[in-house]
């Protein structure tokens, strides 16, 4: 938890951590835990009464395994758990405690990891149990593929498909005879195997962990070897590869399968969405009857790793995995498809609406005030300079230039406003890019839909709307030391002229020398920085309504 | 991804594992994307014509927050989403053609984080929108307390629960001007606030992690403030403290409450255990209304983080966010408890059975078995000392004791064989642990079930099962190099008398020199430092065989 650099897990006190985790599981789900001061740690579905008219069917080991087996404890999948320390066994006690209080007259199947330790307190206990007139039975699952099948393999993720196969037979009201035979055979078909790029980190016992291994156990043992994957789909090739051909050699290569990939707990969701990927291209979605919906299952604290398991599919296991169960940690299964697509419907670069109509004179304008631009491209930026990465003119005049390329091609709708705002909101978002094209665009787009909602010609009333879209979507209102400053009080003034709105520009401009930036980037840069200089945005407005008063008087 | 190490994380190319990971969702569940040569990556619901009778529900940003925004598609959530690179906004081109695919006659809403870019994109493909004559709107999240209240807070987690509520109002069929307006009164009582105790890791930028810091943006950018958490509850405490202090100050202290606990996508589900257990003490489970399920929900790549979102609950609220909904990443909503507890019933340590009876002549050969085994401590150490750690001897001894004492004070039943058989295995477990504890008391308890079950008194056949429960449990069997190849032709024998049954044993326990250790620990230990020796386990068999036949024969 704790090493020279600070905490790396949140953890609190190492020997509290099953206690706490047991503790929250019932204050989030409807199942009961055992008194802490019973020294066992036992958790059951609240109506555990209920299930006793049914077969029991309890499963548990060591904790740090999470969300196993808790959080599978729920109607159609496990009656309760009994967990261990981390890593450790419970007592047989502490099961035998479980099997009394779980179980009624039709037994109680004991779902067990092959591990020494859980072999033999399992067995104990269901001896003990038997001893008292209850009929209890273990399944041992040894899924595990990394030590070859057979007597030493562990038990690992597959154990999560018998508690799902268990209690779907449980719930369905068969006997404990069918249920632990169906559970053995269906056991014995399962695979898995697992790769870490590095192991787990258990609270309080610190350690280095180790790099990447293939088959490794859930209990921070050694993988079977190290391995370097060149990236995802090669981790997954390691892991399924043997694993397919053992399917293909046991069931013939035409079974269809059902997988799960489990995270063992150090997974991204961004890493198992890839690992999801790489499993099914692998694969191939045609072979897989269902996927088991990628999750945290049985997990090695904090192991970045993932595990996949495999079966082939039939339909008492399809039936089994596929009905609803209230287990919390049942994730549910899939069954997985090819990519869906579909094609947008992209707007073409930039609108040549030749049907517009052309207006020489308000072409003139735009045309001045283009140039004005181009020819204060420098200042512009030298003024930005100060405040920001002084790129405003170069923006500016890209864009001033692009519509004069139009002028030049007679592309620009200069015949009605809605048509001129419209055009020139295309090019500023499609040649400017950045915040300014995106404000530049929004300007002139809402200003155009404006003109068109209204069916007027009030220009400079839309165009004051496109402004507050400038404010509503950017953030700086007047007074804020942007263009606004300038823009506004033109726009305001407009409807006196040209000549008084370019004054009000001006001016407006001009204060912006005394005002503190608290938009855009120059919200971030100290203020002595940029006071005494005027906003280089206030400033390209200004010299644009200038420019056009100037037009408008030689006209 | 790489680093000098090796791999870190499970992805491919770093310029795939957007589209990777959102082809991979339209494999898994019902959602359909844009053809990747689009340049635009949306993903929309398969049913998007029958969505388009209601108001329509889009979201999106930046890529790296999965499984936010596209695992909220679903009924009842998001219509789509439109995700940009890794921490970039999408373009207003990307957004615009969502809005296109996606929205019918009642309008749509976008539901955008307050970051800038996305301000503007979505800000500008709204505008765009509305020019074709689509009714689009937008509701900017800012839930982040970390840099206050206002326009610089941040959307974060608290963005999911409007997604949510925004879902539920479309279903319900409510119009865009109601789930606008609700929306934007709901958003501005969301706040949230996140700890992590190392930055995000984005594939193909490297770069060092930092440490722990509190109030952290989702894009990796710096927290408020670096912090040294001493614990889990106490990096909980970090986060909740400010939270409740303006929500008390803000709706009164007796508010009941939303929450949300959000895995910032690096927590192990222990960890997120912890946390839970964490945040329900801290604000105590009466003052919350719901509580969301805790989940990775609003990630910022492989963060070892999580965060807090608080919201007054009212009933509007509470019903959009109980209402089911089809989106996969949806983790529900709970209603916590207080921790439930029961009383497990354990057994007393050991029977003390009086109204067994006793018979001496019994008593005298267990009494002798039981003299042999402390007498030859050492030496059955010394011979375990080759193959394990050398306690063979010693933990028969102290078994053998506690027998000695039982007899002692005359609380061993040896007036029946089944109330003796069960003494012992109880004795076994007690005093002996570990594996060769549970092993014995599995083999007297099995043998003393057989006996009662049978109501016979072949005590030979009864121990011979007991010792098949040995092997189900243990995994050894005759001819691994275990006391078995003592005790089980010694049984065989037992019938004829116990001189035969010694024979057996001492001729079984001779044989284990020459086999190979196939189960327990001394199947770890190289061949040759066990060939040779008689095996522990086996030779203390023969040792009480023949210390039973000695004393029978004394007798």
């Amino acid at each position: 938890m704790w090493d020279n650099d600070g905490m790396q897990q949140f953890f609190n006190a190492p020997e509290a951590v099953v206690d706490e985790m047991l503790s929250t599981l019932t204050e989030l789900f409807p199942m009961s835990r055992s008194e802490p001061a019973s020294g066992v740690r036992i958790v059951v579905r609240d109506d555990v009464e209920s299930a006793k008219t049914r077969v029991v069917v309890l499963s548990g080991g060591g904790a740090g395994h999470e969300p196993a087996h808790a959080g599978f404890i729920g109607e159609g999948m496990l009656t309760g758990a009994i967990s261990g320390d981390v890593f450790a066994s419970p007592s047989a006690e502490a099961v035998l405690a479980a099997i009394r209080h779980t179980t009624g007259p039709r037994g109680c199947l004991l779902v067990v990891k092959n591990y020494t330790g859980d072999r033999l307190n399992f067995g104990l206990a269901v001896e003990r149990a038997r001893e008292e007139g209850i009929d209890a039975r273990v399944v041992v699952i040894a899924d595990d593929l990394a030590l070859g099948v057979g007597p030493r393999a562990r038990g690992v993720a597959g154990t999560v498909l018998v508690h799902k196969l268990a209690g779907h037979l449980a719930e369905a009201g068969r006997s404990l005879d069918e249920i632990e035979a169906l559970c053995r055979t269906y056991s014995a078909k399962i695979v898995s195997m697992g790769l870490a790029l590095s192991s787990s980190l258990v609270p309080g016992r610190g350690g280095e962990r180790r790099s990447a291994e293939l088959g490794l156990g859930i209990h921070n043992e050694p993988g079977r070897n190290a391995v370097s994957p060149a990236d995802a789909s090669h981790a997954m090739a390691l892991v399924l590869d043997p694993l397919l051909d053992h399917v293909n050699r046991t069931h013939g290569d035409a079974t269809k399968l059902v997988v799960l990939l489990n995270d063992l707990g150090g997974c991204s969701p961004q890493e198992l969405l890839v690992l999801t990927r790489a499993l099914l291209e692998r694969i191939g979605p045609s072979r897989i009857s269902l996927l088991v919906r990628p999750a945290a299952l049985m997990t090695s604290i904090d192991m970045r790793g993932f595990s996949v398991t495999l079966a082939p599919a039939d339909d008492v296991l399809v039936e089994a995995l596929s009905s609803s169960t209230k287990a919390p940690a049942w994730p549910g299964v899939i069954v997985p498809r090819r990519v869906s697509t579909f094609a947008p419907r992209l707007s073409a670069p930039l609108v040549h609406d030749d049907a517009d109509t052309r207006d020489a004179a308000l072409g003139a304008l735009v045309r001045a005030a283009a140039h004005a631009l181009v020819a204060g491209a420098s200042d512009l930026d030298a003024l930005d300079a100060a405040a920001g990465d002084g790129d405003t003119g170069t923006t500016f005049a890209t864009f001033a230039r692009a519509v004069l390329a139009r002028l030049d091609e007679d592309t620009l709708s200069t015949g009605k406003y809605p048509g001129l705002f419209r055009d020139l909101g295309r090019i500023a978002a499609h040649v400017m890019g950045g915040s300014s094209g995106a404000l530049l665009s929004i300007f002139f787009t809402a200003a155009a839909t404006k003109l068109a909602e209204r069916g007027d010609d009030d220009a400079a009333r839309a165009l004051l709307y496109g402004a507050s879209r400038m404010t509503a979507y950017g953030g700086a209102d007047v007074g804020d030391r942007t263009l606004l400053d300038a823009l506004v009080p033109a726009l305001g003034a407009l409807s006196v002229g040209l000549d008084a709105a370019a004054k009000e520009a001006r001016s407006g401009a001009t204060k912006t020398a005394s005002l503190v930036a608290r938009a855009g980037r120059a919200a971030y840069v100290p203020e002595e920085k940029t006071r005494g200089n005027v906003d280089a945005g206030a400033e390209a407005i200004a010299r644009v309504f200038e420019a056009l008063a100037a037009a408008k008087t030689a006209s």
